[in-house]
């Protein structure tokens, strides 16, 4: 192959293809330069005059190489790899670090393998990250468990890149077996491990980096980004359906610039398809005042130097021919974008096809319950004040409000009050585990909500102020296999979207499902869920123990500050 | 060892040894700030506060990490590998990248071999770069070839670390097909391969680069500079013995500038014991107005990140205890040298013993030639005009020049003349080769000098003016097995001095090395060889058939225009 791409480099012979007269951001210098961008086969062999057996003319554009995403969760968009790669490809992305925790959580290594197996028919190259902390916490049941020895056994293999956000710094820092057990097999594979740690710093920052983890997507100030890239962190800059910080940007000199990196980390479809992925980022930052080149080196050379991707991420001979054709630096609409060589996407369509999805057995009907009844839902409390859950709108951060309850027949009362019924009914090994919470201020009347995302373990959770109903949302998941369910008590009716890929993600196009998508969460307003919450995504993260106050897991109510379950008696 | 860094950077144990209160440059910030740097094992565990076991008062002095230099022959300075790092580690060079280009030339792997076990016992990363070009041309004897074949065989070996500079870049761009194996197979095993590619441009550098080549240390113009940078390359700043290139540095831009690492490519022990290595490149590059900061980063992290040298180059958790504390940002002088974690040098001196020295026969008595007459040195000439070779003083190009010459008993007339003859004996086959030639205006009178260094096939290079002066000069090379001889006619005496390990470097220490070498110059100079000449070194050079314009190697005169063989009759 070397033969060919230096034949065509002396013009010799045609290149595969040719970017004719581009301006082009060149990484290196930091500089825009002009030039015919020759192509053969996956590589770029030349920047100079060249003619191609294909040309596109790009007077009018400007190439900058495909982006790379630092750090995604693919789970987030509830839509398969392929599907994902369909939206975001047509956006400029060509290469993403890929952490399949939640499908992880679910389904063990083969969630891993699945969406591994299902990008290979894509055009973006997904590099898979092995998840580090299945499940996030011991307080849960979560459908696998990938312990040390686990890790030893996976991290080796070929399709795994590296081992993925390191969650578990307490682990690292009180030493954890098993938590040595992983690092240290990270290392003997000579892979790279993604950091995860919000504000911790100095010496346990050190203790945390002395496991050899290279990156941190969860900075947010000044201080924090300082001391992390001092001690030899990369920064994302993390543009995530809800959780930002691209104002980390700001903190970018001359000296430091080649240790920050973007991410997209969480990013719903919708989000995806109407403002984009890497591309509304760097249209984010230019407009926030960050030079165009810099942008561009960051989402591409020093993410690609980040994770050891060689002749990735700039535009030179030998180097891959991911490239985005742009209209510009400061709008970044892609109007080509190259992968591995050629053109994939024009104009914001995907050239390829992703109707054909990879769709093992091993990923579907991941909804073990036993069928439930009205009676399964009954909340027996023996205090007349008892702890709520409440959340903040747009946020995961939960409060625990002291409420005074009615009980009734042994059940408390919450038809008439601001309270709801909250349930995370276990759904992996058929425990029977039904943790149960009171949850107030949501606005839900007349009927229960529930889906099958609740992180990090992603049981059912459900919300309601009718048993029967709860039961029924719970049973309709089980029965469609996993998903979203409403059901309106009142008019009988329930309501439900299939998220058949481990109960987190669909096998459908993106556009019919986030049509019915839609729909569904218009029916959960109906029902009075206030405009304020997601209405079903503001519950999956009730369950996400690690994050504070009060949270609610399949074996109870749980309190992250004490760090151990408590009663709802108040 | 995870749990023992992890322990010590959260203080619950003490460090091993810790640089208290020590200002230390941040390569990833740019900055200069101060801490204390705990170290455990191999590893700095963290900066801030800290005890340890050992403690070393840095209160003032400034902390950088360990240098790396880029490209190095270490044949070049005459030591053995071990004398070579008793010399530069002391001055703060803690990782080699070294091409054994020269030895493997005379010695095949042995030779590299040889330089990667004799490196095992010293504190010094020597990173093995396999030659690619032995030898350099296919017109002279070399006592070893390696082909696409041998370079297969060798490339995935643990001990070799990537491919040596390729220097054969006709061979790139024409495809041979020897080349395109050697470099397809470098890419197989996933090594890095070094350029080198003076005054290489445009379309044709494209194609150089298809090669899937990184770096390049023979840059020296501006546009050259930019050129290659833009087009993904490293840019070595050479400081060399003869070939510099510091002023590379005034390239360096804030977006740029991680693409400049350090290098010495060839320098001679006397510069490396009276001036320094790296040291002093850093000394030149700050007298002459570089940023201080953004030097030590070209020479640590820049190179490290070329390399894929991974948690070396900085001072963070989990990288490597490579660390030099200086009295300053000036002038560079080493107080402490730390390798691997463990102090190493202090005060300029090594704490480490190099008097054993790894010798193995393979290496030795690599002087291959019958015993030789003064007949042998008969120069018949066909014409009364000759080509002769002259040479630039401090250069390696050379010129021809259009001389009369007189006859006698069939053998062209030197004495009293300014004409000498130059004669280059093959020594590693016995195939019995003397290529002959004229050298004009060199000074010698009244015998012959002769050395075993002859790039890049180091045959035997001998000059005189006595066809028996030269003949004794050439037994006495074989008797010592290699090294540089002087013969005085007049006086009829022979001196010599030994380098026994490949006729290239000697087992003995610098020392008493470059005592005795000076008095074999001083001898020389003596016998009229101009001052403005390296006496012996100039000659080795002589035979380096890839540099203009008329070289002499073993099978005859070469003209490096036309790259074919001459006749030396005009």
């Amino acid at each position: 192959m070397l033969e060919k791409y230096i034949r065509a480099a002396r013009r010799e012979t045609k290149a595969d293809l040719v970017l004719k007269n581009a301006a082009y951001v060149d990484v290196f210098t930091g500089k825009v330069k002009r030039g015919d961008i020759a192509v053969v086969g996956e590589k770029i062999v030349g920047v100079g005059e060249y003619d191609g057996v294909k040309e596109l003319d790009c007077s009018a554009l400007t190439v900058v190489p495909g982006y790379i995403d630092g750090h995604v969760h693919i789970e987030s968009s509830q839509l398969s790899p392929e599907e994902f790669a369909s939206l975001i490809v047509p956006r400029g992305t060509t290469t993403i670090i890929a952490d399949p925790h939640e499908i992880t959580n679910v389904c063990g290594m083969a969630g891993c393998e699945y969406i591994a197996k299902a990008s290979e028919s894509v055009p973006l190259d997904v590099k898979i990250q092995l998840p580090s902390c299945v499940p996030a916490t011991p307080f849960e049941t979560s459908g696998a468990v990938l312990g040390g020895k686990d890790v030893e056994e996976n991290i080796v293999k070929d399709y795994i890149f590296g081992l993925g956000e390191f969650m578990n710094y307490p682990g690292v820092l009180f030493c954890d077996n098993d938590v040595i057990r992983k690092l240290e097999a990270a290392h003997a594979a000579g892979k790279v491990i993604d950091g995860h740690a919000p504000a911790v710093y100095g010496n346990d920052l050190n203790a945390y980096l002395c496991g050899g983890i290279t990156t941190d997507h969860e900075c947010v100030t000044p201080e924090e980004i300082e001391e992390k890239i001092s001690k030899g962190m990369y920064v994302h800059i993390r543009h995530g359906s809800s959780t930002q910080n691209l104002s980390n940007a700001k903190m970018m000199t001359a000296e430091n610039m080649r240790r920050f990196i973007l991410c997209t980390d969480d990013r719903h479809a919708a989000d995806l398809k109407e403002k984009g992925h890497l591309d509304d980022a760097l249209r984010r930052l230019v407009a926030d005042g960050i030079d165009p080149v810099r942008a561009v080196t960051c989402a591409t050379l020093n993410a690609a130097e980040c994770y050891g991707l060689k002749f990735r991420g700039g535009i030179a001979p030998f180097w891959l021919a991911d490239l985005v054709a742009v209209d510009n630096l400061k709008n970044f609409n892609a109007q080509y974008v190259i992968k591995d060589g050629k053109l994939v996407a024009e104009k914001g369509k995907p050239l390829f096809d992703t109707s054909k999805r990879y769709l093992p057995e091993n990923v579907l009907n991941t909804v073990h319950v036993k069928t439930l009844a009205a009676d399964d839902f009954v909340l027996k409390i023996n205090s007349d004040r008892a702890k709520a859950m409440t959340i903040e709108p747009g946020g995961v951060v939960t409060g625990c409000e002291i409420v005074d309850v009615r009980h009734e027949n042994g059940d408390v009362v919450v038809k008439g009050t601001d309270l709801l019924k909250l349930a995370v009914v276990e759904r992996h090994k058929m425990t029977g585990n039904i943790g149960k919470a009171l949850f107030k201020g949501y606005g839900l009347k007349g009927g229960a909500l529930g889906i099958t995302i609740a992180h990090d373990s992603h049981n059912i959770i459900l919300l309601g102020d009718d048993n029967k109903a709860m039961a029924d949302a719970a049973n309709r998941l089980r029965e469609i296999g996993g998903g979203m369910v409403l059901v309106d008590s009142a008019k009988g009716e329930i309501h439900s979207l299939t998220l058949d890929i481990g109960g987190l993600m669909s096998s459908r196009d993106a556009e019919s499902l986030q049509r019915d998508s839609r729909a569904l969460i218009e029916r959960a307003h109906a029902l009075g869920v206030k405009r304020e919450y997601e209405a079903f995504m503001s519950l999956a993260f009730l369950s996400l123990a690690v994050i504070p106050k009060l949270k609610i897991v399949d074996k109870g109510l749980f309190d992250v500050g004490k760090f151990a379950f408590t009663d709802i008696e108040a």
